[in-house]
């Protein structure tokens, strides 16, 4: 009876944006609260995002940055001492007029991110070069007003890291910012199983205030881009409106180079959207909060003691680090259970009933490939862990041959708009540099510069494919979320 | 060297408020910032909060509750629907008027405490008897406006987890806030080694619409008294106004019975005051970052190569469950780091020069009672692991004997009076029940009812400290932060 698209969900042929809202509610990951906007992350949507958070918190805290908190509030003056920023990031501000009974004589903003609190502080406690490198990370909520939202992918209110770096050189900046992107590839390819591209945004794409941004994009199922990951050299720019400056060896006083860098709760959008089905949520298992469940049956509670006994002997044999759970409620039929975890994306499904205990197997199912075999008990300790590393690879194998089949080389502007009038999906063409040229191409087709890739594409010049002038380079472009 | 006060902090005798400040700026905890009432947690002071969290997650997660995330926003009109709720928050909480450019049209309140938001949700979530009990725990930023701030106690801006329950009784509901209370009893017994009393706020002290609040209290080093933890039995308050129903087994519509807790950053401020002394912080090792940190030293480059040997032979013999620090670093003096070590509050110093690497032994120093003594390699493995045991376990006790030594049972108002007029401390007195009572002590003598403890003082009835009519039992006095 599984084989059947489970009522409720909307196939994404039919209808890609209506079958993610599907699969979200399905799964039970988050749902729209009566706050405009904002979201409220359901248990298993969170936990997601707990898994995720451990990973790269892991990653931050090897590679020499410490976690601390700076408050949610922003004084007016701090974000309008720099001019890029305040035009970028104030229109789209919560703004607090009214605290404790009584109107403020500043008006305070809620974060929409913290360059402008944070480097007031780097101001107080950078004096030396001694004081340098300074590696700070921060988790945090921020707020950015947004007209059309959608779960996860674009809501008011998010959940993010936001890292934020001092150097003596730009050079040291220049390394930082690499780095952070790094980190993001890893969370992306090792963790989301997502392969994603990473390159530099075009100066219309860059963050406010920055000298230059760079950014990892991966592809989704529809062919639209994702952006999973920023990370800015923010050159002198933030040092100078802020005054943070140190002593150098020499004596002589210098303004610091800066980075910051950022993922958010949008991420588990690009899970969602890259890996899942018709049937609903797919996981891997890396960031799956449950990787593997044992569903426990029988009809007869005869038979009862016979099940669980046989689970008490091999539950033990499992690997600890597999995070299972048993499903043994009396309250449910076999087929709710079934459903129930498939729509939450376990990766891998373990059946025990009577039978199963009499062969001395598990029926198993995995969720990415909806293949079903059996398991001998004593093959357990191994095989499991085999097979969700199995799933791992095999989903990120799968993102990636998309993503190949959907990729092309476009050399002329007619031929670019064949391909986005139609499914579309990433084309690398050469780009004169023209910001000229990059809003015409968003005018005329939506079509945006995703980044000048690092490897894809190749470092070669041509006419650029709107203007025909000499192209320097090739751009990614494609339709964005 | 090390034997003077340092520079920098003022002794707990002079002036105890100074010194919390000086404690909390020597060992880098947290700084004001720009932003009225907020603060900023500094990288020391956010690794204890994530070292407390993850103990408390761990307990939650246990006990069967899930975490989740819901909107910094709450709208006026939810606010108000709880009529003691909206009295007790609103005067306290910052208002955002303008999103996006324009004025909303209705105002929202960032979140003091989360229980409408998130009812609000329980609502759609919860239909029948099955959904019960619905166990969420939320870890968040929350604002309430102060005008008296001081750090990790008082700030406009906090940390904190709040957990809310639903459930089909009374009794059930009762059961979860009494469970709640164990576990921030747990957390400040066995983690941050401060021994706590638990029992029941009065009706003037309970949370704003709830049947009734528990708290565990504390005493910090100067006798007065700091709530660690609140536990509230919502009853159906909340449930009417949110209109939270479930269909019970036999079909009848029922409003669940609900509990909201939470702890905060406060916690660390209580930390700081239990046990630092007036070299500055000290930390219980359980939520020290650092427990033991090793001081490499050496004066000839010639015995760089001894120690740095010594230490990688001897290093992996200590367990890995133990956080050590490493400092090997050139550019600071012995002196200097021993004081850098000792003002951050890390439980065990351990230093290793030439002199002892031919002696094949650490020269250590324990931060609580100063004591030194010398470690043989040999013997490190089970030693560290003891010491830390020891300084958790006599900090505790320390704690506990000078809660014992001020803590007194008084049962007439002269005797109160001086007593709180004196050096202060804990005072078990009967009381009969009236606010009225309650109110004249406190603007007398500015001590207040700390909560009708379960065990201590015994349940003895008597006249009323404060009126001399019969009171059924005892209440514990003290001035609070």
């Amino acid at each position: 009876m599984e084989k059947e698209t489970p009522k409720g969900i909307t196939p994404r042929a039919e209808d890609y944006s209506r079958w993610y809202q599907d699969v979200i509610a399905a799964a039970e990951l988050a749902d729209y609260s009566p706050v405009r906007g904002c979201m409220v992350i359901r248990p298993h949507g969170y936990a997601i995002w707990e898994r995720l958070q451990a990973s790269l918190d892991g990653m931050i805290k090897e590679t020499g940055h410490e976690n601390a908190y700076f408050p949610l509030f922003i004084p007016e003056s701090f974000l309008r001492r720099e001019a890029e920023h305040v035009e970028g990031f104030a229109p789209e501000c919560a703004v607090v007029t009214h605290g404790g009974g009584k109107e403020l004589e500043e008006k305070l903003y809620v974060r929409p991110t913290s360059e402008t609190i944070i480097y007031s502080m780097f101001a107080q406690w950078i004096q030396s070069w001694r004081d340098l490198p300074l590696k700070i990370n921060q988790w945090a909520n921020v707020v950015r007003w947004e007209m059309r939202t959608r779960l996860f992918l674009r809501t008011t209110e998010f959940l993010w890291q936001e890292g934020h770096t001092a150097h003596a050189t730009f050079e040291e900046a220049e390394e930082e910012v690499r780095l952070a992107l790094d980190l993001y590839r890893r969370l992306s390819t090792e963790d989301l199983a997502i392969p994603v591209i990473p390159g530099r945004k075009s100066e219309a794409e860059k963050f406010a205030g920055a000298l230059h941004t760079y950014s990892i994009e991966a592809m989704m199922q529809d062919g639209r881009a994702l952006q999973a990951g920023t990370s800015h050299h923010l050159g002198q720019n933030f040092a100078k409106a802020f005054d943070v400056k140190f002593q150098d060896p020499q004596g002589a006083l210098q303004h610091v180079w800066q980075t910051s860098w950022g993922v958010s709760t949008r991420l588990i959008g690009a899970v969602i959207m890259a890996h899942s089905d018709d049937v609903g949520l797919v996981l891997p298992p890396r960031i799956a909060p449950i990787e593997a469940v044992i569903v426990a049956t029988w009809s007869k509670s005869s038979d009862e003691r016979l099940v669980r006994d046989a689970l008490e002997r091999v539950r033990p044999t499992i690997p600890p680090s597999v995070r299972i759970r048993v499903d043994d409620r009396d309250k449910f039929h076999l087929a709710w259970k079934r459903f129930h975890w498939e729509r939450k994306g376990v990766p891998l499904r373990l059946e025990i009933g009577p039978r199963d205990v009499k062969a001395s197997q598990f029926f198993a199912a995995r969720r990415d490939t909806g293949e079903k075999f059996s398991i001998p008990f004593d093959r357990a300790p191994e095989e499991i862990p085999r097979i969700l590393a199995d799933i791992q690879r095999s989903l990120y194998d799968r993102a990636l041959r998309l993503r190949e089949e959907r990729s092309v080389r476009i050399d002329d502007y007619r031929t670019f708009r064949e391909f986005f009038d139609g499914a579309g999906g990433f084309a690398s063409s050469p780009w004169c540099g023209d910001g000229a040229c990059e809003a015409k191409v968003q005018d005329e087709t939506k079509v945006t510069i995703r980044c000048l890739p690092f490897e894809w594409p190749a470092d070669e010049p041509g006419p650029c494919v709107v203007c025909g002038r000499p192209a320097p380079r090739r751009a990614l472009f494609a339709k964005a979320y």
